[in-house]
């Protein structure tokens, strides 16, 4: 078993209102901040596992994102494992 | 101006307590997946900005992490700029 790190970024699909994201916009509005178009927030999960091989690894962490990490109705996940 | 998207990726410093990640990872384990060594839970923010150049962006981007998006006492923040 080695050991690999992954990092799984999960972010809101498009067309899901994200009103975290929108408070963000308008508070950097009142900072002073001009000319930001849009802010979407999401989420990232720095995992670290132990796994036979790399393929190995990332069909852990899939199943891991469907099964609690990520919402999928409304939600998208990327993972990238790191060596 | 131009518009820029940015990730702006918000993580805990190392050292740092994280028990939503400990909680993460005691979950996966109630779920059956062995082998987690740690979760660590992090932001992740899309930003869409008009700037004049990328360098701009990014200084402008680093303002906001600075003032807002990010506690630099215990976070740590990475900023990717596309084109």
């Amino acid at each position: 078993m080695t050991k690999f790190k992954a990092r799984i970024t999960v972010t809101l699909k498009a067309g899901v209102l994200d009103p975290q994201g929108k408070a963000i916009e308008s508070a950097l509005g009142g900072l002073g901040f001009s000319g930001v178009d849009a802010v979407r927030q999401g989420k990232v999960f720095d995992v670290t596992l132990h796994a036979a091989t790399s393929a190995d690894a990332e069909t852990t962490l899939k199943s891991m994102c469907e099964k609690l990490l990520a919402n999928t109705v409304i939600e998208n996940y990327a993972i990238t494992v790191q060596g």
